[in-house]
């Protein structure tokens, strides 16, 4: 069932067992889907028992019918502990579980089956552990990438005068399902809703959103309050286009500008603003940097050219200007003015300096890079420039 | 901003404020998008508190600039209660949360910021106070399920020959996109995720799934492991179309199944037996009875029938025939064999009585009902027999 290469799985675990044991656990108990992929290439309703050696043990409750020798199915998490006695396997008496995921409910359940166990959080440091990506998970990423930059280049011939942003994105949706998009991409934390990406035209993209995004959009239902609002696209604005890249289980991230017709002199020299800030930051940096030396630079640049007020947004400007990509859409660093993470190779993360101007439009581009020792390999290959929809 | 007609928010508040009463609680904090729109009639990043009465405070982190007098900025929870104190209101000693939703962390985090309450949780009783919905509710669901049929008319049009179901799911979901569909819909509950419906093709139906849907089919990518995974449309199986009827915030559920030119007839007779089940729980039913008695009755027919190997699943069968929908696709009541829920006046279910038959397909529809003291009546009318695509 897995398409995960044994080595990779084996790799993935090994690391985890580290963390085990480095946060003196006897045990960690992984429930979120993306944990769960990561470390076993497939989902399952139920708990992978992790020990800090051996082979991890998968309680299932759904489905049915895995095949493999690892797999204990059960109907509730009460019947574990007997089955762990059962296999010679001694109740842990301190258990890491994702605390950032799993629900009060869920978790409180779970320790008062175990008897009450000691515990602790395992999120930040699995988050932190993915931040550094296989050679298996960056190829992936370059071949999502790939597929990204094609759909990006239908976008002038899926255009038509008069169009709404909602009218142009479901064109592009629908692009993304023909390239292999399954749809659905996954951001962490609470309450961080979005669907298949964000189109930003004209002055809503200064609308402040919920979310923890770059920019917000007021969307079009109150139950999705982000990205296109239903703006027809009018000569003279900007249409900001960052849907996911979620061709891949690893995906990139990237961000183009389009221009309807022609915009004033400001949103090219705004777009070249955050153009050179890629080229400034490629130039000056690689592994071993401080995420914040890379928001600090950005933010010189910003200054020398008279945009802070429309960095990040106008009525809400977000406080970072890139993160860390993978299985999910927000993963560590965040490039913060305050951030002490520093980029080791291996990291992959995307830089967005984003400008909104307000009565045009947002501007800016994002790409996706990778960290290596000797500086950041971009692999979201696409026009850089305002592209012209006419 | 909400756009929720006042009568609507106050009664929906009133039902709350009554709860907290009666769990004996000082008061209630809701995090989640759900409950916070179906309060508020729109979504923040923060915590709305509730008192046994009187107006709610909201504590907003996210967007900064929400116009509502009872909005209250804030940057972390551990703000709340000084601005409660400086209110003149008391620190509560015991809080409702939505323990179901809300993260271990952010849960543990809020009990320590409110020296530590006792922590109650009201997940499920605000689930049971959203199962019975208002008119103007049951108007958006009827709305909804108008829309969904418009939809699933085009069907046959966008079918060619030599399709996967994908394909065809991808033309469905662009019209679902052009017809005001917001794109996601939420279903409660850990890992249970879902990109827009469900098409299950051929023998697709019979793979088994992780997650707690009637049906399975094993998808695209080990990510989301649920619905079509590319099986070409030949002629002789059967195609079940589940997608989502979130055409307005109180969404409707309807499948309707299809034949590739002909297929045996098990399948007809199979399906007739669905659509009788349907008729059957119509004729019989009405406010009152038990959700139970709706299985048992649905199991005896199939029972009648021989058709009990194929009966909502083969290798995995589902152990329920429908469920409550609104705000999210799975509310309650549940429709099982033991459930002690009463189906009450303003109530609205799914009722999906399906078979799965090998080297066929899936077959069997659902239709949305709401319940009235007089009997059920179906808002989801749409072309209930096999369709043929050809």
């Amino acid at each position: 069932m897995s398409k995960l290469p044994l080595h990779e799985a084996d790799s993935r675990l090994k690391k985890v067992q580290r963390a085990i044991a480095g946060m003196q656990a006897d045990a960690c108990i992984i429930t979120s889907s993306v944990n769960q992929y990561w470390l076993c290439g497939f989902i399952f309703d139920g708990y992978l028992f992790l020990l800090p050696e051996g082979d991890p043990i998968l309680f299932v409750k759904r489905p049915s019918n895995i095949v493999d020798e690892r797999v204990k199915q059960i109907r509730k998490p009460e019947q574990i502990p007997a089955m762990l006695e059962e296999a010679g396997i001694a109740i842990p008496k301190r258990i890491l579980i994702e605390a950032d995921q799993l629900s009060f409910s869920a978790a409180t359940r779970l320790q008062t089956a175990f008897k009450m166990p000691e515990i602790k959080n395992v999120s930040g440091e699995l988050r932190k552990i993915r931040s550094v990506k296989s050679e298996y998970e960056l190829e992936q990423m370059r071949e999502s990438a790939g597929i990204h930059s094609k759909v990006y280049k239908l976008i002038p011939s899926l255009y038509c005068e008069g169009m709404t942003d909602l009218e142009l994105q479901i064109e592009i949706e629908r692009q993304m399902r023909l390239h292999g998009s399954m749809g659905i991409f996954r951001s962490f934390g609470e309450n961080m809703d979005i669907f298949m990406g964000s189109m930003l035209a004209g002055d809503n993209a200064q609308v402040a959103s919920p979310y923890d995004y770059a920019l917000g959009g007021a969307g079009i239902s109150p139950l999705l309050p982000l990205g296109a609002n239903g703006t027809i696209l009018r000569p003279g604005t900007t249409l900001m286009v960052d849907m996911a890249g979620n061709y891949r289980p690893c995906m990139d991230d990237m961000t183009r500008t389009f221009v309807i017709g022609y915009a004033p002199d400001i949103a090219y020299k705004a777009h070249q603003v955050s153009i050179d800030i890629h080229k400034a930051i490629l130039g000056d940096f690689k592994a071993g940097t401080l995420c914040s030396a890379l928001y600090l630079l950005a933010e010189e640049m910003v200054k020398e050219n008279g945009l802070e007020p429309y960095f990040m947004g106008t009525v809400q400007q977000a406080k970072f200007i890139g993160h860390g990509v993978g299985l999910e859409i927000n993963e560590p660093p965040v490039l913060t003015p305050r951030s002490e993470e520093v980029l080791e190779p291996g990291m992959a993360f995307a830089l967005e300096p984003k400008f909104v101007l307000p009565g045009i439009g947002a501007v800016g581009i994002e790409n996706t890079y990778i960290v290596h020792e000797s500086g950041f390999e971009n692999i979201t290959l696409c026009e850089e420039a305002l592209v012209t929809l006419s």
